[in-house]
């Protein structure tokens, strides 16, 4: 199966976005890939079944990326074919007034899966030390005391995040983060195709033009994030998103491969139920 | 107004709840203290409203206590002449089977207030490393990963609620934690009471007796998650419980006090806005 170790990020050391290339060549070609890619996919479809049943574990993907990465198309080609009792997508758009007079982690913390469910987010909190860290107003809409609201606060909800997420997987949620690592010149190629195919359209946003103006910040404030935490139990891993198609192949395996970790068995029954059993077998006999 | 600091627990240091006296003999009369009750009441009242009008800061109360410690009866005198529109009462029963489908802080975090609003927890988090520590069942419920389930579970949970805290705090979240420190004799003549006078039997539970049993073991669980959790930013305040006129008193003192530490100013009119109302005081008086 996979083997993309070097997408990993384990630990702060000195990781550098600059050292990962988004469109780094694939030693397959594209039809190989999405073979494996269905492989990998079935494989999911598999082990979450048996999450379902064994109702221990949960498992939380996070997907982070600059518009036009490939965020959306990724969540739905790895996760179609997998039972959608078990998977829980959440969308973090702009906060809602409610969202805003709560901690940032508040909507967060309610969308994370129960145990046996495979929860995937399509951005998340990792947004808190992104937008409001470009833009200075979205932190004036948070409801922040003033005093609180200083130039420390990105660290502390880096920390916070950190703690957030250890604190989850002690309680049996398995934290895997995904970047889809696009390149500027990728992302003009993309948003011109939403101008240009009436297809597309819909998804073009006129704000995707004026944060693509701040790439260099987002691409420093995503650096620092992944520094701050990434960790042996929920790391991060950096996928080369300029071909969809490897960057999908990538994901499945990736998250394929956490789920075969898992020591997941199906309950089986004591002494107790197994005894029950005897007495139900007697009776469906006599029926 | 107040002046309790020997009940304040902001660190870890020597931490003994045997050196606590529940039944610590007050230094005013009963008549005083329902006078100086009242008039902290009438504080928190009031700051109250300001803080909802500036709606920056949240405070949540948390009230621990073994049975008949007097939970109830304190929220229901502190916090009965507050504004109920600010105040968010929560009472912690044991989980239902989705709350237990989660980690134990997601019910907890769902029900922090919102800014500019005062929450009460009637039991909380703290219950999570108090009964499943003596109740070794009751952590079978919580659909925890067998190789999760280890005796690490009680130091990392309370690392969890320390760092959830600070959090909190960070996101402008006050957080104010009691200990009803009742003794076991004046618990003993409370359950008798709920026995004995026909208003008060609805209150007893067969359940109160067997965890009076655990006393002990209760009184172990309490000190190290206080030991394990008060900070000089979310303390924890034990408070002599007997005499259930005096506890009303420190603790509607305590709050009211750090609610006047808290800069609560009402928002001021900046000079777009001034220049707005020149504009609506025209209007209204040619109306």
């Amino acid at each position: 199966m996979a083997d993309h170790p070097s997408f990993t990020i384990t630990g702060p050391h000195d990781f550098r976005l600059a050292d990962h290339d988004p469109s780094l060549k694939p030693k397959i070609d594209k039809l190989a890939a999405q073979a494996r890619t269905a492989a990998a996919v079935g494989s999911i479809a598999e082990r979450q079944a048996m999450m379902m049943a064994a109702d221990h574990w949960a498992v939380l993907v996070v997907f982070q990326g600059m518009d036009a990465s490939g965020k959306d198309g990724t969540i739905d080609r790895v996760f179609s074919g997998v039972n959608p009792a078990g998977v829980i997508v959440t969308s973090f758009k702009a906060p809602s007034s409610i969202e805003r007079a709560h901690d940032f982690l508040w909507r967060i913390h309610q969308a994370v899966p129960p145990s046996g469910r495979l929860g995937v987010f399509n951005r998340s909190h990792y947004e808190d030390v992104l937008v409001p860290r470009i833009h200075a107003d979205q932190i004036r809409l948070q409801h922040l005391p003033p005093e609180l609201a200083t130039g420390e606060i990105w660290k502390h909800r880096l920390e916070d995040i950190a703690n957030f997420e250890r604190m989850l997987t002690r309680q049996g949620v398995v934290v895997i983060k995904f970047l889809l690592n696009i390149s500027r010149e990728e992302q003009r190629a993309r948003l011109l195709s939403r101008l240009d195919v009436p297809d597309k359209m819909w998804k073009f946003e006129p704000t995707d033009l004026s944060e693509r103006g701040h790439w260099d910040r987002y691409m420093m404030a995503y650096e620092e994030a992944i520094r701050a935490t990434a960790t042996l139990h929920a790391p991060w891993h950096i996928i080369p998103a300029d071909r969809k198609w490897f960057a999908r192949m990538t994901v499945a395996e990736i998250v394929a491969d956490r789920l075969e970790q898992l020591d997941l068995r199906l309950p089986q029954p004591d002494a107790q139920m197994r005894r029950a059993f005897g007495q139900a077998r007697t009776a469906l006999e006599k029926d």
